[in-house]
């Protein structure tokens, strides 16, 4: 067998974090690595259960990471890093000095120069590190980099980008929070900043990951509105960023980001101007990308449709299912296998199609060919 | 170990084939069962380049399904059938026979008859049987559904379906068609029925599934649009549903499906129209569900908001992510681990935020921070 | 002055009627034509009142359609019929006959004999005799009609039509009506039928303007669904239209009107499908018109954009407004001015911007430039 | 008859104008106000021409402002300036001193000191001055800040703002400008900022209108991206609002104007925030409202539907027709009419519904109504 499949390690991400989860659903989608071993919490039940659940054989779960790291060397192709921000730093030295590939969740360390630090190791010892800024892998994002890099909006001049969520609306910040908040809201555990920190990189890195240019300078208002929050929860920031070529033009972007947008979900909505055509990505509806001209009709793009591999090739091998197949179509089928596992272990009633549903379809079938034959009549089901 | 993972065979589904991958997709999502024996394809090689890429042990490949039915007898707790319509009935059959949990791809048999013998094998061996009608595995159908039978819709009277697709608009009828196709257009291999078999039962299954009145009769009339093409690719079916309860209101339902909507994708659209309140669901849109009322505001449910599981526990679990993260986030997710595994195979550039991303990233968060700090100033990155 | 403006009178439409204060709002817009006689109501209070508030001269006000013709023929230019459908064809009759020009609401007469009479009428005497089906006033109905007479979609092969009210849920048939929606039930003065004669209607033009192919036979099944109604409240109405040229194809379209579409305002939504291209446009967002391609990026095309003149004259000067800024920009300017002159009859303050807000508006400005001019600190207002 | 008409004058707005002619139709859209004189233009054919395509009496078509203000002193009730802005001040200053109300554009004068001398008129002598600040005339936009007033959304942070236009990309700078753009371009005519003063007013008067809140300072970045332009075309704007009680947040708000968003045609685009729930309305869609909260699905408020009226009587009675049909529905009747008038005038063939149409119509609503009755059978045409 040729491509063999790589091996991994996780650290963090036991039951009810958000991310680790994610991480292990998105290696699987593409069946491209094994989950082998794990340091999943702190806290020691917590990581039994995790592994336990998982299926990680019971001598390669570990109570810290640093064991881990010391005995699986050589033993997993990566380690995935799932833990708050502040031990993201130590454990991806570590990881790296060790020999192992990493992908980290972002941010990469508390501070610049850690960070710094973190790449010219990647650098010196040639470690592959990823850091998974996600935005970056939707294929009608994918589609928008090559549209700016292929001319088509001409010269870019103004982006404006917001990222708005209502998440902290729905937390009363002056009791005690729960897990998954109480690190984020930690300045020791997360970092001097929130909004900026956790959602504010992202926008940033689509900013210069679609466009191309890189910002230069920044200008910020940040603001803490949700009452008993002591850090940033909103921010409006404004860019500078470089031209592209000598004399090309310098555009300006416009962001705003924010964890008290009530009643908002995860709104990404990313707006490019060019001379010559402007483009618009919402993260809600990710598959359409629309593309504005001054003297045309406006042109939805769309994930999968049969032109997008001839404008990129990347936004392409990307699409796992065909146009129009929404992305949620791999979860509307995982969520019956799901229950159709259930029955198969219980023997007992879940909510999947079955037998019943297959034979009345094909009574429809049977009853329109009838009908349609019968010079439109009705037909009995 | 409580939870053993389950095990399963593939008939069908190798490489090129649109149903067999998203069902082996759907299935490591939850990571609840584990590809152990296969026959994916009636071609050697073909059967064995599959396998090989899915990574099942030779011994386990069998050049057909009989014999794979033979050899894993008491070996995989389930079949996922993912062959062409004219050989579902025979291999369920014989799979249920031999004591299998069986998954079998729409539609469930090529008559009738054939597949009422289905169900009763089903009922009398106490065989799990799915026939994956994906769209009832949305959590906003299920919502749908839930809402319906909570009466907030009050008593339905009419249902409006639409299934409109366009890909008969990309094939030429008149040359020889691809593997994919060429099967489909083959009564023998497919049926008599084209449109109406292969997505018209979905919009008949959502109908049911969601309103849970049963479609008593229908009128159709159907059209070969598409040039060269001999079977129905255009259906306009009209039907009336049993009341719920004597007395109760007879609703019905106007059906359009075709493959020979130009343009269109997968447009799956669902109105339901009750005497209280009227919902729509849209496929390309499907983490929405809009609810219309005569004297209220319209209200727009979203997958995994808090308060879906007040409405339905069942739309709720079957979220695997936030609200507003859209489905697409898994396969964004995905899509990174996927350029960052083939870095770690080949130790060359591919499309992952990597270091430098991240020390940018981290420049932007100091330098917002410290912009914000001095009256709003312009600050380097 | 070369163009003199016309003349007319009215006949219904008096105060809380909904169609006739539309006519008049319509005539206004473009300055076209004076209303300088009426007969509004049968109602003589009601007719005066409507007179006075119009300001029609009272010796022009009649309180009967026959005498309103007798009185002013030679005088106005044409007669506007804005009454229940039972009198149209007297009325109509009867005015083309007197020498006037006429337009008269559908439905054009009770029966169909009477309406082909009329036409026979209109013809013999050179009368002008328009029935304003709305729809086909929009611009971009004009365009959806130029793309398919251009052959941009191809040969048309199906037609889907909805035109979705949820109007009668508002309405409590067991208890006698008001006045507005009395005569709209009653058989006798509205006609055999209901939601197909009132609405269906709309959609049956629209189909045959935008598509230019003529209906042949229609197939319907009928509903009284609103209880206590016992007219047609909802309708699925399938049809076969006629070849453009011999051996052409014969379209099929499928239409679904009603009025007890719970929720629904006004959906009238029009797919037209061609064997190259197809097209959707939605009453509730009249500006856009979107045509979708087998191989390209949809197209969104919009009101009075550069590329509208280019492809269909008569929808670019149907447009009053500049792209963009949305019908309703008239609207908004009328609310504006209609506070304005409230205020300048009453001198009380009322809701329009006045100095106050002129003078903040331009503080802003300086305060935007200043700050601009100084490195972007913050000035105040 | 009680409520005497009002008259009216208009200075500017001859052909080929936009504004001019848009105040006009919203004057005549209500029938308030008689326009019984005007100076159109400097240009003495084009003012000739406007006056007589209006219809206006030749003795009171003025080649100068002054000379109207000074003949129709107490003959009209009030003056409506649409000329360039570097008059505005003169114009609106003498006609208040000469006793009559007005209606000016904006900006209101050149200068903020110009500004407040006009609004110190207004005050001292009792005149009714409007500002049309179109998007506050909108029922949503009404309805929004009733909402807000309400306390529906709880206490404000957060406002952003979006006006973007792409016109600039349809200009070649570099060129002579015709004669709309040339004036607007022009310090001199203009004032010294182009995309704020012009558009960025609306938006800044939008957020004081829908939010109550009074902005303080404002901080500003200005650009010109346009080739050859000179002016601002492009602005990010942050600014700080007052709390509205003491103690009370101090809201921020960011806003985005520009005229070379590529593409963009009046993107009106405004999300106001608060601790209770969110709102969001939209120029381009403007019948709509959306309310998003943290617990409840989102609400999606609709123009004139019954529940407008219990939150505001004044967004309610600022609609003319019913929920659903659509504002351009006026204008659709108008094409109608227009098309219509045009045959009454030249007796051809034109645009509109006829009497075969009539008859059509009539014959479908027969064949409907037989079909029916015939156990859905086909019926001819």
């Amino acid at each position: 067998m040729e491509k063999k499949r790589l091996t991994y390690a996780m650290i963090g991400g036991a039951k009810g974090a958000f991310i680790g989860p994610v991480h292990r659903m998105a290696i699987r989608l593409d069946d491209l690595a094994d989950l082998k071993a794990g340091s999943f919490s702190r806290d020691d039940a917590a990581n039994r259960a995790a592994a336990s659940d998982i299926g990680i054989e019971s001598g390669r779960v570990y109570s810290d990471w640093r064991s881990l790291i010391a005995a699986e060397k050589g033993r997993v192709d990566f380690i995935s890093i799932c833990t708050p921000n502040d031990s993201h730093y130590a454990i991806a030295k570590a990881a790296m000095e060790a020999g192992f590939d990493v992908v980290c969740e972002k941010p990469l360390a508390m501070t610049l120069a850690e960070a710094e630090e973190l790449e010219a190791i990647a650098k010196s010892r040639g470690r592959v590190l990823a850091i998974p800024f996600t935005y970056s892998g939707f294929p009608m994002v994918k589609l928008a980099r090559e549209l700016v890099s292929s001319g088509e909006l001409g010269e870019i001049c103004k982006i404006v980008l917001e990222y708005q969520q209502g998440s902290f609306r729905k937390i009363d910040f002056t009791k005690p929070l729960d897990k998954r908040n109480a690190w984020k809201m930690s300045p020791e555990k997360s970092g001097p900043s929130c909004v900026v920190a956790d959602i504010g990189v992202h926008g940033f890195h689509l900013i210069e990951y679609v466009t191309g240019h890189r910002v230069k300078s920044v200008l910020s208002d940040l603001s803490s509105f949700a009452p008993g929050n002591t850090l940033d929860d909103d921010a409006s920031i404004l860019m500078r960023l470089a031209p592209k070529t000598d004399g090309g033009i310098s555009p300006k972007a416009s962001m705003v980001v924010s964890k008290v947008a009530t009643g908002e979900e995860n709104g990404v909505r990313l707006r490019v101007y060019g001379d010559k055509a402007s483009l618009f990505w919402n993260q809600e509806a990710p598959n359409y990308l629309s593309v504005k001209y001054p003297f045309e009709a406006e042109r939805i793009y769309k994930r999968n449709a049969p032109y997008v591999k001839e404008i990129s090739v990347s936004a392409a091998v990307s699409c796992r299912i065909p146009a129009g197949h929404h992305e949620g179509f791999i979860e509307g089928f995982a969520n019956i296998y799901s229950e159709f596992c259930a029955a198969v272990r219980d023997r007992k009633a879940h909510d999947f199609p079955g037998p019943f549903d297959g034979v009345r379809t094909m009574r429809f079938v049977e009853a329109a060919l009838k009908s349609n034959l019968s010079d439109n009549a009705w037909m009995e089901i």
